[in-house]
C-alpha cells in the first residue's frame, strides 16, 4: 500500500515507519517531512500534503500536542493547543483527506492513556484525545467507499520515559514497538471505528 | 445552595430548574436567560455573567449544539459549531469560572449518548461529547479547594423525540424529568470526574 505518515520522524511515528516499511510504499510527512511537508494546524498546509501525495491508500498521524497545566492554572488560550494541534489537526487531517483515500482505504489518528487514566496536568491533552476517540467512533458508521477509521491510544512509551516519566507515577511504560503495531493492525486488518489501548 | 443553570429555557434545562428550585437558589442563565444572560461562544460574555451573579455554590450546563452533518459531507468550518459551542463553550464555563465557586462547589457539564451510540450525522457532536467527558474526568482530579467536576450524558430525551427522534432509529427515549435528576446527584451528592449515563 501507498502510506502516508504524519509525524514519521517522531519517537512514535519512527517504529511505525520502521514496521510498515518491509511491506508498504511509506511516505514520512511532518511540519520537516522528508517526503513530504505539512503542518496539521493549517488547513491550506494539510490540502497542499494531499495534492502532492495524490491519492493514497492509508493516512496515519503519530503527531500532535497539547499544553500541560493544572486546571486552576489553565486558561482558554492555553487550552487552545490542544485544541488545534491534537483535536482540530487530526480531524481535519480526515476531513479534508477523504477524497485522495483510494476506496477500501484507512485513517489512523493517536490518542492516548491519559484520558482513561487521568494524571496532574492532563486535562487538556485528554480533552483532545477524548473527542479523537469519539468522533472516529462515530464517523466509522458512515465513511464513504469503505473507507476505514481507527485509532491508537498508546501508554506512556518506554523511549519517552526519560523526558515526561515524571507525570506519569506509577505507570508501566510500554515500548514504542509494540504501540507501532497497533497502527499496523489498524492499516492491514479490517476493523474501524476502533480504539486501540496499547496498555 | 445558590446554582446558576444556564440553558434554563431549555428542554432539559427547564426540568433541571423545576428539580432544584424547591431546596436552592435557581439563577437562570442563557443568551436571554431570565436572571442572567450569557452567550457560551464568547469568553467575554462568560466573565460577565459570572461578575454579575458573583460567587455560586453550583454552576450547570445544559446548552451546546453541533452540526449534524455526514462525515463525507463535513467540513472543517462545519465543525466549528460543535468545537466552539458544545466543547469549548463548556469548558471555558469552567476555566473562567474556577474562582467564583465557593469551596466544595461543582461543575456539571453536558454530554450525550450519541459518543457511545454512534447515530448517523453525529460525528461533531460526538467529538464535543467525548472531549468534554475526558476532560471532566482529568480535571475532577485536581480541581482546587474541594471544587467537584461532572458531566451527564442524556439519552434522547421523549420531549425532543418529535423533532429529532428521526435520527435516533431505535433509541428508547427517556423522560427529561429522569436526566433531571442526575444533574441533581451532582450537586447534591460528592461524587466528582464522573459522566453520568441516563440511557
Ligand atoms: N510518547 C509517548 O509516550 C506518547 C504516549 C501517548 C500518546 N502519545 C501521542 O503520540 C503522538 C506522537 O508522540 P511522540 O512522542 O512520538 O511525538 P514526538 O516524538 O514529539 O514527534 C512528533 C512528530 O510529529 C511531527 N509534528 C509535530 N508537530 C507537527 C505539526 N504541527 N504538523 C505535522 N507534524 C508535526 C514531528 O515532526 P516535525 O518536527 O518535522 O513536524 C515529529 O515527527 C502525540 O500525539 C502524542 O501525544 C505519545
Ligand atoms: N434534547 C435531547 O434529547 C438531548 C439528548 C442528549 C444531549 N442533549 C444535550 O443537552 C443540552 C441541552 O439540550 P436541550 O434539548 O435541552 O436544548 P434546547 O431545548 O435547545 O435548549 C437550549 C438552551 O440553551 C440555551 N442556549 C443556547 N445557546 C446558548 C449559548 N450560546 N450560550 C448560552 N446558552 C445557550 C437556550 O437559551 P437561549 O436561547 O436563551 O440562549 C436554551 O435555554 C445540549 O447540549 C444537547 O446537545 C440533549
Amino acid at each position: 500500500m501507498r502510506i502516508v505518515v504524519v509525524g514519521a520522524s517522531g519517537t512514535i511515528g519512527k517504529k511505525i515507519t520502521e514496521a510498515l516499511t518491509p511491506n508498504h510504499e511509506v511516505l514520512r510527512a511532518g511540519r520537516n517531512g522528508v517526503d513530504v511537508s505539512v503542518d496539521l494546524m493549517s488547513q491550506e498546509s494539510i490540502v497542499n500534503m494531499y495534492e502532492t501525495v495524490g491519492q493514497v491508500d492509508a493516512v496515519i498521524n503519530a503527531s500532535g500536542g497539547a499544553n500541560f497545566k493544572a486546571v486552576p492554572d489553565l486558561t482558554p488560550e492555553l487550552n487552545e493547543k490542544g485544541i488545534e494541534s491534537k483535536l482540530k489537526g487530526q480531524i481535519n487531517l480526515v476531513l479534508l483527506g477523504q477524497d485522495y483515500l483510494n476506496d477500501g482505504g484507512s485513517f489512523t489518528l493517536t490518542t492516548g492513556v491519559m484520558m482513561d487514566d487521568p494524571i496532574p496536568m492532563g486535562a487538556s491533552a485528554a480533552m483532545a484525545n477524548g473527542g479523537v476517540k469519539a468522533f472516529v467512533k462515530t464517523a466509522a458508521i458512515e465513511m464513504a467507499r469503505g473507507i476505514r477509521i481507527n485509532c491508537v491510544s498508546p501508554n506512556i512509551v518506554e523511549e519517552s520515559w526519560d523526558r515526561i516519566g515524571h507525570l506519569f507515577a506509577g505507570f508501566s511504560p510500554v515500548p514504542a514497538e509494540r504501540v507501532a503495531r497497533a497502527y499496523v493492525k489498524s492499516v492491514e486488518g479490517a476493523q474501524t471505528g476502533q480504539n486501540y489501548e496499547v496498555y
